[in-house]
Formats: C-alpha cells, sequence, structure tokens
C-alpha cells in the first residue's frame, strides 16, 4: 500500500506550475507569519543592519502521504508519553542512576545535574512542573510493507515548530481547497482530490500548557502583590521568532496573560529574587518600563537546551537563579534531564528490567505495551551487552545505527561503519554511545522543498512526525493538566549514500493521511 | 484644543523603550502581513535573486491623534461622496466637456478617453460599473483653532493600503491594550490610556464590494458555462503585495469566490475574449492549469493608474480589451477619468456653476451643503478668471498652492514661488495647473516612524484621512451597493521649509481620536 502511494507523488510541475506554486507559497508565508529571519548565508555582510529582513520558512510545496494509522497511534499515545516522562522526572532517584553513567562522559548533563543538587540542598519551593513536549516518529516499514510507528526521540525542552507548523497546515489546505471546486492550484492528482491534512492545534495546546501553569500559580507570592506574568526565555540571536511569536500572541489575546520575552544573556538583570521573601518569586522588570514589576508564573524555556549556549558560569549562574525560583519551570532541570537520549535508550533496552510498566503502574497494560511498539530496540555497549555484540558483528550492525549520548556530541555512525569505528576508540569511551536498530521509511516518497532562499529542490525525502503534548504536574506525580494537540511533519531531503543521512534540506510539512 | 494635545505627544522613548517598541513593531509587522517586498535600496545588488524577502511596511510607533469631528464627518459623506462620483461617470456629457480642456496638456487623460471612444463606438456590454473609493482629507486648522475637514483628492483607481491599514490599527491596538492592566508597551500619556483607535473594516468594506459586483454579473455568458472568477490587473513589480493578498484572501475565504492575479503586461496573453461570443465574456486561462478556463466576472485593476504604466500601444491595446469585455470593472475608464484633478477643481470652484448639487439632486440639501464645506476653493487660471488674479497677486498667492493638473506632472509651486512660476512659462500652459487654497495643518504634530530599513525619525508631521467606499451602479445612474467603512491615516514627514512639503518619510498610521 505505502509503496503505491508514494510511486508517483507528488505530480511533476511544469515551470508554469513551479512558478505559481512558488509565487503563491512566498508571499502566503510572509502574509501569515509563516517566515523566519534570514540566516546571514542569505543576507551579505554589511546589509540589514537593523534586521528588518524575514524569509518564509522552508516549506515543502505539498503536503507528504503518511500512514492515518501511524497518525493516529501517534496522537492516541502522548498523552500517556506525557505521564510517563512526568513520572521519569518526579523519581530522582532512578533518573539520578542513568545520569551518574554519563557523568564522565557528559559535561553538560553532569552540569545540569548539579543545578539540581545545588537547588535540591536549598530546597525547590516550587513542587509544580509544567512540560511541552514533542514526541518525534517516523513511519516504520516493515518487510510485509505494513507500517509501524517509531520513535525518533521525545523532546521536553524548547519543543519548537508548533506555531509554524500550525501555519504549514493551513498553507496546504488553502492550496487544496481554494478556489472551490476542482484545485486549480495544483496538477491533478487522486491524493490530492478529496483531504486536507488533519487540523493542528499546536498553538492551542502549547499555550493552553502555559496557561494552565500561569493559573495553577496561583496568587503573587509579593507583599504587596505584584502583577504576574509568564517569561519566555530566549536565545538571543534566534532567527525562529516567528514560531514563538504564535505562542505569546495566543496566550495575551485568548487567555489574557502578560508575555515577555528575555534573553537568556539577560535574565541575571533583569529579573531577580528578593533575598528577603523565602518564597522566592521571580520579579521580572522590563527595561522598557521602569516603573513596573512583574511576577514571573511561569519560566517558559525557547534556550538553555544546547550545551553551547553556556558559555560561561555567569550562564550555569542564570540557570540556577531560575530553577531556585518560585515560578513553574517549563522545564525543569530534571524534566530537562529525563530528555536525554540515555533514558530513551534504558526505556527500551529490549533485555532490560520493564521501566516502563514500572513508571506507568496505574495504566492499561495493553496501552503500556503500544507505548512500548513505538519503542525501536535501543542497547548500551556494557561489556557483555546484546548491544556490544551486535555492534561488534557487521552482519547485525548492518541493521543499526550508532548514536552519540551526548547532545550535539558529533555524528551518526551507520551500519557496516561501526564495529571499525568502535574498535578506533578506547572501550571505555563506548559508554558515551547508545546503538539504535534503523528505522526504515518508505524507500521512495518525494516531495518538492521551498528552502528559505527561495531555491526549489526536489528529491527523496524522509518525513518525522511530531506530536505536542503538554502535562501539569507537581512533585508526587499529581497530575493538574494533561493534553495532546498539534503536530510537526518535518521532512528531510534524503542523500543517496548507504547510511540515509538527511541531508540537503529540511523543511516544514503537513499530513496528506493514508 | 487641537495644540494642546499634540503639544506633548507622543512622549519621549528611553533607549530601552525604543527598542523595545522597535523590536515589537518589526516582529509584529511580519507575523502579521503588514510587509512589503524591500526595494533595491535596502537589498543589494545580487543578493535576494529569488525574491524570498520582506520587510515592515512603514509604521509609526504611536498612533496619531486626530479630531473625532473631523473623522466622524468624513465617515459620514463616504456614501455620498461614492454617488457622487458614481453620477459624474454617468455623465459621459459633462466629463467630456472637462477632458476635453484637458486633451492638449494631458496625453494621459487623452489616450484614456480615446479607449472611451473606441468601446462607445463599438457599444459596451456592460453596464455596471464598480468603484473602489479612497477620499483623502487633512484636518484644517481654522484660525480659531477648530477644525474642519479638507479633502485633498478623491482616488477613483487603485485605492491602496486598505489591507495594510487594518493591520496597523491592529498593532497600535494591541500595543495600548496588552498585556492587560495598565500599558507597559507605551511610557505613560494621558492620550495612550482609554483611546483606541476606531475599529478599521477595510479589508470587509473592499472585498465586499468586489464580491458584490461578482455576485452581479450574474450566469456565465459562455457556453458551456465557465465557472467564475474575479481577476486583480497588478504591476510587474509590485512591492505591495500583501496589501492586495489581504483583499484577494478575504474574496476566496470569507465570500467563497476564486480570485487570480494577473500582470498587466500578461493581460493579451492570458486573457481572451471570443470573437464568436457577441456577449464578450472575458475569459481567463491560468498558466498554471492549462485546462481551466475562467471566466471573469469583474476586472480590479490594481495597475494601469499612472501614465508611466503604458509603455507601448500594447498596454493600450490591453486596457482597451478589459473595456470592451463584459467584465465588470473597478474602475471603468470614465471612472478612472472623474477622479482627475480637473474634475475636483471644477466641482470646488467657488465661482462656477453649482456642479455639486446638479450631481446629488435628488440629496437633502444639508448634506451636500457639507460635501461642499469639505472642499478647499480650487481654482482654473483661464483669462480674467478669479484664479488667475489670486494666483498672480503675491499677498493671495501665499495662501495658495499650484498643483499640475497631469497625473505625474511635476511639483507642487507654493505660496510666494507662484507669480514668478507662472510668469516663467506661456500663457497657454496654464491650463495644465490648479490653484488651490492650502490646507493648515495642525502645526505640532509629531511622531516616530519605522521606516522599511528599520530607521527611525521622530519629527513634525502631517497627517491624511483616507476614508474608503465601495459602489456598484448602472449606467442609469440606479445604484446596486453603496457602502463606507476603514480608513487609511498616513503621516508624513515635515520638512521645516515654508512649503511645508511632505518629504523624509510617509508612514502608514492609526487615528487616536480626540
Amino acid at each position: 500500500m505505502a509503496e503505491s502511494v508514494y510511486s508517483n507523488y507528488p505530480p511533476e510541475l511544469s515551470p508554469a506550475q513551479q512558478k505559481f506554486l512558488v509565487t503563491y507559497v512566498k508571499d502566503w508565508a510572509i502574509q501569515n507569519g509563516l517566515a523566519v529571519r534570514p540566516s546571514s548565508a542569505i543576507i551579505p555582510n554589511g546589509a540589514d543592519t537593523n534586521g528588518v529582513l524575514a524569509t518564509n520558512a522552508p516549506v515543502t510545496l505539498f503536503p507528504s502521504p503518511f500512514p492515518r494509522s501511524c497518525f493516529e497511534e501517534a496522537t492516541a499515545l502522548q498523552e500517556i508519553y506525557n505521564e510517563l516522562y512526568a513520572n521519569i522526572t518526579c523519581d530522582e532517584k532512578w533518573l539520578g542512576q542513568v545520569v551518574e553513567e554519563l557523568i564522565e562522559v557528559d559535561d553538560f548533563v553532569s552540569n545540569l545535574w548539579k543545578v539540581h543538587l545545588d537547588v535540591q540542598k536549598e530546597g525547590y519551593v516550587q513542587n509544580l512542573s509544567l512540560g511541552l513536549f514533542r514526541s518525534d516518529y517516523m513511519a516504520h516499514v516493515l518487510p510485509t510493507g505494513a507500517t509501524a510507528l517509531k520513535q525518533v526521540e521525545f523532546n521536553t525542552i524548547s519543543s519548537s515548530f508548533g506555531g509554524l507548523s500550525a501555519r504549514v497546515r493551513q498553507l496546504h489546505t488553502e492550496l487544496l481547497s481554494s478556489p472551490p471546486g476542482p484545485s486549480v492550484n495544483y496538477p491533478p492528482h487522486p491524493l490530492l482530490q478529496s483531504e486536507v491534512p488533519p487540523e493542528n492545534p499546536a498553538v492551542e495546546t502549547l499555550s493552553a500548557g502555559l496557561a494552565a501553569a500561569h493559573t495553577a500559580y496561583g496568587v503573587s507570592k509579593s507583599r504587596p502583590a505584584l502583577p504576574l506574568c509568564v517569561l519566555f526565555v530566549v536565545q538571543e540571536a534566534e532567527r525562529n521568532v516567528f514560531d514563538q511569536h504564535a505562542l505569546s500572541r495566543q496566550l495575551q489575546t485568548v487567555h489574557n496573560i502578560p508575555v515577555f520575552r528575555v534573553s537568556s544573556v539577560d535574565i541575571l538583570d533583569q529579573t531577580s529574587i528578593p533575598s528577603s521573601n523565602s518564597a522566592r518569586p521571580l520579579l521580572y522588570q522590563p527595561p522598557h518600563s521602569p516603573d513596573s514589576t512583574f511576577e514571573v508564573t511561569t519560566v517558559y524555556l525557547r534556550a538553555y537546551y544546547s550545551p553551547d549556549e553556556y558559555k560561561s558560569n555567569r550562564d550555569w549562574e542564570a540557570r540556577t537563579h531560575l530553577e531556585r525560583s518560585a515560578a513553574i519551570k517549563c522545564p525543569t532541570v530534571l524534566n530537562q534531564l529525563s530528555g536525554c537520549k540515555k533514558v530513551q535508550q534504558v526505556l527500551a533496552e529490549p533485555a532490560g528490567p520493564d521501566h516502563l510498566s514500572n513508571f506507568l503502574k496505574g495504566v492499561d497494560k495493553a496501552l503500556v505495551e503500544r507505548v512500548r511498539d513505538t519503542f525501536a530496540p535501543q542497547y548500551d555497549l556494557s561489556s557483555g551487552s546484546q548491544g556490544r555484540t551486535l555492534a561488534l558483528n557487521p552482519e547485525t550492525a548492518q541493521n543499526h545505527v550508532l548514536k552519540p549520548q551526548r547532545e550535539g556530541g558529533g555524528n551518526n555512525i551507520y551500519k557496516s561503519d561501526i564495529p571499525d569505528f568502535l574498535r578506533s576508540m578506547p572501550e571505555s569511551d563506548w559508554r558515551g554511545w547508545v546503538l539504535m536498530e534503523l528505522i526504515n521509511p518508505a524507500p521512495n516518497a518525494q516531495n518538492v522543498a521551498l528552502r528559505n532562499d527561495g531555491e526549489v529542490l526536489r528529491g527523496n525525502v524522509i518525513s518525522e512526525l511530531g506530536v505536542y503534548g503538554t502535562i501539569l504536574w507537581d512533585s508526587t506525580g499529581k497530575v493538574f493538566h494533561n493534553e495532546q494537540g498539534g503536530y510537526l511533519l518535518r521532512t528531510k531531503g534524503k542523500e543517496v549514500n548507504e547510511g540515509g543521512v538527511a541531508a540537503g534540506f529540511s523543511s516544514l510539512d503537513s499530513a496528506l493521511l493514508f
């Protein structure tokens, strides 16, 4: 089934058709905030010193076919996944053991853990945590031709593209359904006749999560009481601002919640925790309104997720400052750590203890097994382990990928390259790597991408589905808000090399379910 | 009253406040399609060859104060103005006399008139006309300090900025009213406390006009019947596309009407009138959908308004082709001619016949006088005329401006420069000029503009209010649709030279009524 869907999709475009679609998409993107600030590769040095220019986000011209069963399963499992990662985050002891194995090979994990220990020593003053998660999957083609949902990763910090991907869904839907009557925007094709991509309430879902935390924070902890706000902590040179503005717009206009943006480098200058107040409210003073002070109910991190963002001690100090405050963190340091690859591997290790069932104790067993079915088998490479055997045997290695444990820790190693690669380094470094069974995407999927420099690329692609979920819970595991809603389809150009490394382009997309 | 409102407005901005507002406006503009394609002054040669970049439209950081009485009067008179210009357009004989006086000094008017004569010879096949008008005014400060509404010009073709000015109203309203509670976006100022700019339904109004014409066209005149559409005729290198897209979006999504865009240079290639069909339907074949043919109900011109757009006979041929078709034109050639400065002058000539009352026969006399009150006195310079006397006397010239009759016909001449300027040319050329009493705007209005290159300019300004109206009528003067709604406030930097020539910047703005 899958192969035949992809075999003649998308339809060929004449030069006039491509010109029309590209113009339509370029203009639509700017009209509707499906935009990014351009990189220095597009803007010559010395131009646009005031930073006014924008361009379309990279998008596919066509929506991509995606198996309906996989899409629905991903959606159906998101709330359980939310709960799973909330429960992992609550189990500080278990998480500590996982982290311990990484401390020697991963400075970043080690430093995050130290932030937690420091705050723990002083005592946390906020027992609520907010998660804005995105679980990423591929549709794995089985030898029978059927497809199964397989998880690529689970994001617990700065899960991005909710704002823009909702826009891409709208773009593709308008292309498919306007003008009324038979489509003239796309060349005729059966897949483009009747279906539109499923609705994408990512902005509503993510904002509702932030609003739930804001409300749960309760009244001001300051005397006299201060007005309350949500704080977006962002990177200084962020180019993906319009994705973030989609959420703050929704929070301000629909939920009536004041939202401010602070660059992570300005946290220590613009926020404070009064030493006289043991409740440790996080106070924000807008530099543009020096007479105002707001109390931050919720810190939403769109920064601090990558090691290279911590350039000095001051950055760790700022992160610790936020962590020890009474603001609800999205995410806490512990919740961020729960998203590390090692946790995913321990959960998915076929030969290991059944951590999954332990973390989902009250949940229907069949549902737990459906979660487990989304795991691609993952292994550590400890001495005598199954992972080591599979990695060193050239035949079994053929079916695997070796991933660095560390964020930004280097490239993946594929298939037959794995045994030699491992043997080229000391065994003590092997714990920095995770072996994962390869996910097998549809081999003949194609699409056409419009890059943000306006170049049009057609080629073989791999699509990754991300499903958004939000959860608010306390340190005892009690859940106050748990929702799923909205998705990201990210479609990447596939190089024809044997590794199947995604390269060339990565575009925002939407799904035509089949 | 007026002076005191302007005297301490807008409030001063600290560097942090200005930085905040500029960042807010820059991002908001791109998120919401308040954008333009950048000019070559911003983009270096050879960059952005694919035309993907966009920037904010030039906007004021603050809404500008505008007298409520003037705003309300302009709004109240728009439907009468619609009717006036419909009636003028119906009176081909009267219009012909006005045009006749211009034929020798204005090729453009002369050529437009020829298009009409050619089509008239063959016979018109469409007796409906659509007007999308914008009447532009200034708030004239009287010696008493009170303000009166005075018309600057009346636009009958390509009345632009409805899409973007609705956005500016939304921008300023959000700046004023979010976050909820006392404003932190702007420094404290009494004018910025309680009011927001009046609602701006320009997009709804203009689109409803186009939709009314589309419906009034009736069924397809082709056999077999063809699907119907609205056609936007646009300039090839248009930078103001997002303003236009706001209307086509509304037509497609709210009114469910197919809309296509054609560059004026492609009209003869992409549209046709079958010679076998005496009803002369205008057929459009989208180059991106070669198997489709649409019948055009309504031709909306966002091109063909300026002489420099007619580069060769082929352009006149294309305009004639549209004019002779069965599509409803917005506007017809006659309606375009009714908007020329000479018509405005003849109406406003204090000593002339009362054309205004003639054109508004059925209208309440008091209302006719309110229309007349919006005219600044205007004069021709014919031998023995009052205009000639006023222009040549240095004392009376001091209170006037001399405007070229021809579109794009050169600069205005101000005050004491007028007598010498006139004497420097042969008297036979004087008929190419119109003398107008100066409108006296508030002398101390200020604002801060963000240009589309990101430069921020603060200075003295003049604001012009444009009010949108739409009317659908037939050649007997019967009116089928007549609405007003939406406005443009355009605020220009004022040079301190005695002429008061607007220069430096011209920005989209919104109105705070006082």
